[in-house]
């Protein structure tokens, strides 16, 4: 397998973290990787004899995405996206700004044929349970209802691929479980959906719609929805549960005899922790370019970064791309 | 001041908490109630002597909102607001069908002069801080930027009457903070929010946008959007967080060392716990309509009950409908 493209300089804690964790995924998991970047900087944070694509510039979270990977050629994302369109690299992962991971990865891999929008794929964890996939967690603010059909049978190639789902549930997300609940995009997109043909090569199962409620259940697999929603609900999620986290530690260590019980019940809990951490789940994937493209958390740790190398090389491994282009072609 | 009308038949647990939570709230709080619906029903659910305005009918759960509020003019939810119409009550709480229990406060009471559509305000609890507004929670599933400028007006005038604020910090939803980001609903209303003219009366501040993560924080008091990302939002939350505490609870409870240690936490945990129940807010109130309106979550218990029934009576005296008046008029 040829080397994963690592964009290491993107990311709140990047070179550091993501150097640390594409040497872990190396050295202690065998995923060949390729970081790009500035050879010094990946050398100060300790690339050692890692193979290093070099250039010079660096897109960072506040550059607007379009403008950015067109003026700046050099930049690491950029040639990260490139790595992969020459066959240099089998797929990138990118911490960096998000907008210009999407764009690096349109504009240089290009979409695959018969596709209408790359897609962002999320999965959102579900403790005791398979992750449900959620798609579009951000990168269409506006859609028509044709491209969430299209959506659902991404997410479904996605969900097999990497969940190993036969039939994969999709929900399709509403105000409401009956078909007559929504918005008119949901309204349509939910009659499109209940017509087998969108089924072809995807093999999903349309199982109507689905709540806010469902989103972190082991009802569905699939969640679709537009990306201006889906950012919404993955962001809210991300927000709800670091905040109660906090708020628990906080009871939970607040006397000697509190943190006395703590002691007794972390090796328990970490287990539930480490199972809601997005860090975990290796990042989101655009689905619906010409190569495998993960888009990491900003804030990601070398842990994160360690995971979204595996989830790389599973997913070049098992063809996602290949499958997507079986699923789509028109 | 007036009894509240309680829709003794609506809920999942009607009439039986529902009367419960009446009598509570009227023995041990003080609070005048009128239970409506079937007196039979009423007293074989301890209604006691509490005063019964008695009708026939009910709407349930799976009703359509609108055809059943035109055709069951005796039913519960309906003859409620009629009686806020009438001045026999001072304000209305239903459990039952949400759609059934807006379009009875809508077409009996009427909506405020210069309302665009009511919209439905949820409190969502910020451990150690007061609950963040949200709305439009789902009663506009499509929106135009006008009316969530409104919403933001009618969101601070609850906020200062609820809560004590007296500059509502405002946050309009979306993907990004930057005016840029967004779908055009949102790029619009943020034009228009940037305009001072809207504080007029309400007098809250707009902070620009925020995204689903500040949701639930403290760096924000109102948040505005429309009913369908609302309600998604305010289902995902609740969702999550019933989830998350199943989880916690499972695994904190696995052992007979790790029910020891809970034992000791729980006292500490409690009223966390029940920060984070949506019992705990007294439901979702619909401004906009000319009378103090509670929605109750469907599986509102007595003590849910008992909070809408205190809710009620406070936004009664701080005579909410009078300052939405005023904010409002054209």
């Amino acid at each position: 397998m040829k080397p994963v493209a690592v964009d290491a300089m993107g990311g709140d804690q990047a070179p550091g973290e993501i150097v640390a964790g594409a040497r872990r995924a190396a050295e202690e998991h065998g995923v060949p990787v390729l970081l790009v970047g500035r050879p010094d900087a990946i050398a100060a944070a300790g690339g050692g004899d890692l193979e290093v694509l070099a250039c010079d510039e660096v897109i960072d979270m506040h550059d607007d995405p379009g403008a950015s990977v067109r003026r700046k050629k050099d930049a690491s994302v950029v040639r990260a996206a490139e790595a992969v369109r020459d066959g240099t690299a089998s797929a990138m992962i990118s911490a960096g700004n998000t907008g210009a991971a999407m764009a690096s990865a349109l504009l240089r891999m290009g979409r695959i044929r018969g596709v209408h929008r790359p897609a962002i794929a999320t999965p959102i964890p579900v403790p005791g349970s398979i992750p449900t996939v959620l798609l579009d967690a951000g990168a269409n603010v506006e859609c028509h209802p044709s491209w969430l059909v299209q959506f659902a049978q991404m997410g479904c190639v996605y969900a097999r691929s990497r969940y190993g789902l036969d039939e994969p549930r999709v929900g399709l997300l509403s105000v409401g479980e009956e078909a007559s609940k929504g918005n008119p995009l949901v309204k349509e997109a939910h009659a499109l959906l209940e017509d087998p043909a969108w089924r072809k090569a995807s093999g999903g199962t349309f199982v109507g719609n689905v709540e806010g409620r469902d989103v972190m259940s082991a009802d569905v697999d699939v969640v679709v929805t537009d990306g201006f929603t889906g950012n919404v609900v993955l962001k809210t999620l991300e927000g709800g549960m670091r905040f109660v986290e906090r708020a628990l530690l906080e009871v939970m260590t607040a006397t000697d005899e509190l943190r006395a019980a703590f002691e007794v019940m972390w090796p328990a809990l970490m287990p539930l922790v480490n199972e809601l951490d997005p860090d975990t789940y290796g990042g989101a994937m655009l689905l619906g370019v010409n190569g495998v493209c993960i888009i990491s958390h900003g804030s990601s740790s070398a842990t994160a970064v360690v995971n979204a190398l595996a989830v790389a090389q599973e997913m070049v491994e098992a063809d996602l791309v290949g499958s997507l282009v079986k699923a789509v072609s028109p």
